[in-house]
């Protein structure tokens, strides 16, 4: 295999470019030609199985280089198109797109044509991929489109997952899932009949520090977890959204942004909880008319872990996710946002207590979350976070809303649907694949 | 203008999705029409001036989200070609080109064919694009290229230069930008012949917290810098690698990651260095035979400052940059990494002492660099780091070692070739847009 | 007033010392006479109201030292008898001696002669003021002994205290203050009846951090606290020790370290709970046989804050006191430990989120609470942290007890026993006087 | 052995304590007697050796405590009088003697009679014991007084040195041990004649956490250090300061704080420089008219490794200490400082960067090293810093002076008087004994 620099010297170069090196006029003097010494080889990578990969240049005391990424050529990626262009389809999911290697955009539908038309030009996806919302049928029509990724407030949900499986299309749907487990379980029986699949955008189950932590909690190293925290806190204003809006919400913080902690919780550990208590507060204010301000709920977890979960939206913002085990405490600062996560490990180092916090290759969420519903459909396979997964979390969200209106403890059933037996992870499918 | 959301009830969705809906059979029984009761608005963003842009729904002491990128369409943003498909632009450059806003790859030169070919493939480049390292004719015939990226060993960039420039096109050259400030000096001369611009690829200083702290720095709210420390280390191995060889690298960790911190300092304050003193260590080691391991030098400022910098190639990756000024120090860990940025404030705080971390937003610093040089391109301006700007890098690393070879202190003379007469920036153009 | 060097030259001491300095020999003459131009004045200080103060010798941006300490002259200090010899005085109240103010230790009981005659002799405390447990009679014969600190197992607190009160001593007794309500009912009565004070030893309401943040929290600069979550976890081993023992703990993890989240919750918004939901947890373990392992408690407070606590003798130390609040958020790391707190505030800052560790003067935090005892002893003033202090928290504890065994919601009544009509503090004495 | 708890019930307790107790009546009645099943023992600690110890009662996952101090019977502890009642003796001094364990204050001598007999009472020093500077000859006659700390301006060091030394006293005195090299063999001579010990007060080579960095760097499991980074810098006000006054302080930032620096660097590395180059910087400012305000200086040490030192009377204050070695980084933060030290390992963990930093236990670095003093009396052992070890800062100190004059690169010869021929460590005694 040839290499770009083995056998060349800057003379060599200089025959090669000559033409042009003289266009330019008389640079050449300044490096003068060099003696006839062949040049020790110098490393340019490989070629294999379809990558290119580089040997590791650096000392063992340094991280070595992720391998490069391997994109799939535009022509062989997933189509997706994106219903919905509010702020999280603007502002993270569509420039993901640009960090996805398995999935290209290629349609939009929206309500508002202006704003789908100049966002179209930007993405460069071609006009007559754009869409209102009842576009599904074109999108039927449309061989490009492999997979629709629904990002409609969650009161729309239930109804453009159905039209999009309707349409014959894979369906990535955002969280939550929909508004109840009544929706929820429609959703997924819609997309087992029309033969798609449905996954739930649960980016935090793809991200790779979230990753991490399960990882460590899970391989036992620090023992057996007894105390779990989660927070997800933001603070809100501008009534005119359709996050204070019972019937497009659903809820208030709890289904928005209390739903990564408990998501969060049950991903860790993989067991589902048996019994909940809650506490809801709202404060006299008109943007909480319709939905809840702040939520506190415990969760009993079979194999002895207790799990203390928060969120508000009455809160500076604090995304914290902590595990207190008996050999050491991981905590994951910002585990909930969409960049910034920070990985800190208490344990003991002899005589002093270590915090260790451990840099991770930093990646796209939504790119990944994207990728893993591309790799599925090219491979076939059923997601990590499929409608199994987001029913489950709709079921118990039910109950924590019970549990806050009672004041007692509600015991929790067994998932309704599963996708294995295993004593673990029973709503998920497989592992994703690693990141870059 | 229409919203997607203000006049959508879930009913008018159905009646308009209803045929496809239809299709999947009786979803819609899980969700009964809502009453006639016109909801009330829901805020879906504003297009103005060819962006898209909604109000702030966070609430005062949660920082408002960015606008949502408003890329370019691709048809009328600035192509480049791409040369030398080493280990920067596989791992760094060609997948920055998903994140750029303004720029698109559309040609690539390579010396290793079959590399070029999958690597083409990967990224959509035509294979008509694809070319040796004899291909800059063929740029010069493609008008799809108006610039062209310079990726090559350090050696090679100013044939490269100048073969770019020669074939009409402008032209961002990694850095270093040469072995030699005789071979900047042609380089410089070959753009302003033919024309064309000419950016040296200083990514730092159009990284965003690389940015902030010459603000805060410049800004005076911290009094006058008195110190500055800038270390930049990390560690080596693969004997074949073109960075130990000096005919292709021009020196060893000095003009490689040293030059970080003697560009960082000099960006940092604006001014040149009027003197300089300097010590070089190599160990006993193959890997050292042609380039030096290990410099230490100090530089010393017109307006009081003085600067100690490090930089080593057997030593444990740490790239820390650091001001003491008379009202607090600014610190910036992994500042010259390719992620990862740490912007740490101490200042006093009443009675105690603040250690302030900011986190700032996080963009990939190449592309905000490849914008930069499009923007450059698109408005006919200076980019902020020309060509100037890295002859007097070269410069100073010759006087760097003059000054361990003689053990003496090197009187530094005023920059060789400046763009403007202000007291500050000499040797660079405009400030750079604002990233996102 | 005289200054130590205001009119002193080296000649000067030469002349003073001169005897002294000949018989080292001919050293003189490495340092020849100095001229005889008088220097200028050098400050040393002043000395008003019993204090030596030195004016500020720091620029403005570095922090002032603190005054120097006054120390009371010994024998002006109130003096303490230590009741217990196990860890806690050993390794940390008796060296506390050290660093106290207004604070002397003069006599010590013990059940282990050979162990308090060791101890006696290490801390100076004289052979005829070392007595077994019956020896309460000869304190109150010994007119040096003004405070006795009770530092026993919680189960023998209540006889200890009674014992001592019984003695016409004012008491410091160690928390949990009693193992039951009942319990602290009988010793607050005791100490009424005998004219004596009574403080619980609540140390983090005297520790300087705990109290910043009671400071940043009430006085409001962050808006109203929303979510408060609190955890108190370590690991445990060796069975035979008190902590284990029902009779001499009186419980588990929750008196002896989740205590001090309830407490701190309390402390902190200054307010009282009105209802508590909670779990409880213990594995199959011998170590578990007559005490609880792990608890988990939401307390309600009228303002609006929820407060999440979690305390564990089965997970790796952890000591986090965090408070969610509508414009900031602030975390307190090892907030119940001895040492090692780090606090840590998160607000915006324009278009950044800033993470603000402040340090603070650190100080030994039993040292402030026996002084704040020894204060109150001589100024005749109620503690902060009187008895009713800790029978409040002696019946939320029963009723966390009763919350995890019914599952259910528990109401709360206000406190039982008040030193002043509130809104706030009800259990509580004046605001301590400041540290350093 | 009889422990303090093993056979109490709180039955025993009560008969014991029964006149006493029914003193407060009836409170008994509260506290039923319990059933006769003997308790199980509860561990109360040995008495070994002198010292009491107890069985570790932590799990695995936590650092046990350490060993409760075993503090000398005052009566044993080596008698001081501290020389000099400025800021540092009144702020950190006398009151670090609370919690030395071998050492105990008993003489001071000030210039200002009523300030020394304020300090005097407040810490129990008798009257009788107190002088002005011309008390020497009283101290010769004071059997309690076995050492001298002097803690005068540096340039009165030499003369109060001799004082003592002429008193037949051993002698503790601060750094810089004096205002040239000459004065300092004059002191090292005269306490040799006199057959005294002379140790100078380099606290940081008794501060655990600069211990734990010096065992890191030489126990070599990060690899060879390349590159040191030593910054002290502080901000300076109150021109009537004797730091500021060239014949009291020798010097400005170099001496007072830069030390720190120097002295830093060769302990860590137990090398010693052999070259050095220098800048000098004092902005127009009335407080540097005899001293300097900035100094930057890099030291070349045999074994390979370069040193970059900062130094400043004008920048925010700053005291870090980092080490760049070919396998890791070690950094102390607030190195220099009285308290705060933080210990940060950077190192690669797998694919991923640990930033791990290591609480260890705090101790009074003033306390540490006057038991250290204490110790080598007590002992006949040599300091670990003997007046040898600051001789040879005085001679460094010189030659960067020179460096600074010249701006050339002043070699340097091996250390002037040594105490061994090892290595390592020539100018310096055995290590000390570890904390706690």
């Amino acid at each position: 295999m040839p290499d770009d620099l083995t056998l060349l010297s800057r003379r060599t170069l200089m025959l090669a470019g000559g033409a042009t090196l003289a266009a330019v006029g008389g640079a050449q003097g300044a490096s003068p030609p060099q003696a006839a010494v062949k040049p020790a080889p110098v490393d340019t990578g490989r070629v294999e199985n379809g990558r290119v990969t580089f040997p590791n240049w650096r000392g063992p005391s340094d991280r070595p280089a992720a391998p490069p990424p391997a994109p799939l050529p535009p022509e062989r990626r997933v189509g997706f198109a994106v219903v919905g262009l509010g702020r999280l389809s603007l502002e993270e999911i569509l420039p993901a797109f640009g960090q996805t290697k398995k999935a290209k955009l290629v349609a939009l539908l929206s309500g508002s044509p202006d704003k789908a038309k100049l966002v179209a030009a930007q993405y460069g996806v071609k006009p007559e991929a754009v869409h209102g919302y009842d576009g599904f049928a074109a999108l039927a029509r449309n061989p490009e489109v492999q997979a629709v990724y629904i990002v409609t407030p969650n009161g729309l949900h239930r109804d453009h997952v159905l039209a999009a499986a309707g349409a014959g299309k894979h369906v990535l749907c955002e969280k939550p899932m929909a508004n109840s487990a009544a929706e929820a379980r429609a959703m997924i029986d819609a997309c087992a009949t029309a033969g798609v699949k449905l996954m739930i955008a649960y980016r935090c189950q793809y991200e790779t520090h979230n990753r991490e932590v399960t990882r460590l909690v899970r391989g036992g190293q620090y023992g057996k977890p007894k105390l779990i925290e989660a927070v997800n806190t933001q603070t809100m204003s501008l009534p005119e959204q359709w996050r204070l809006r019972r019937d497009l919400a659903g809820g208030g913080a709890l289904p928005d942004i209390g739903l990564y902690c408990l998501n969060g919780v049950r991903a860790l550990l993989g067991e589902e909880p048996v019994a909940v208590q809650a506490q809801i507060r709202s404060p006299e204010d008109p943007l909480y008319r319709e939905v809840e301000e702040t939520v506190a709920f415990t969760l009993r977890f079979p194999s002895g872990a207790l799990a203390q979960c928060n969120t508000s939206y009455g809160a500076h913002e604090t995304r914290r996710l902590a595990v207190q085990a008996e050999g050491g405490a991981i905590t994951l600062e910002n585990a909930f946002a969409y960049e910034g996560q920070r990985l800190i490990l208490n344990h003991r180092e002899g005589r002093s207590e270590a915090r260790e916090e451990r840099a991770l290759p930093v990646h796209n969420q939504f790119a990944l979350e994207i990728d893993h519903m591309a790799t599925c459909i090219l491979e076939d396979r059923s997601p990590r976070t499929p409608g199994e997964e987001g029913l489950q979390d709709q079921i118990l969200m039910e109950a924590i809303y019970e549990a806050a209106r009672t004041g007692g403890t509600v015991a929790l059933k067994p998932p309704e649907r599963t996708l294995q037996k295993g004593p673990l992870d029973l709503t998920r499918g497989p592992a994703p694949e690693d990141a870059g």
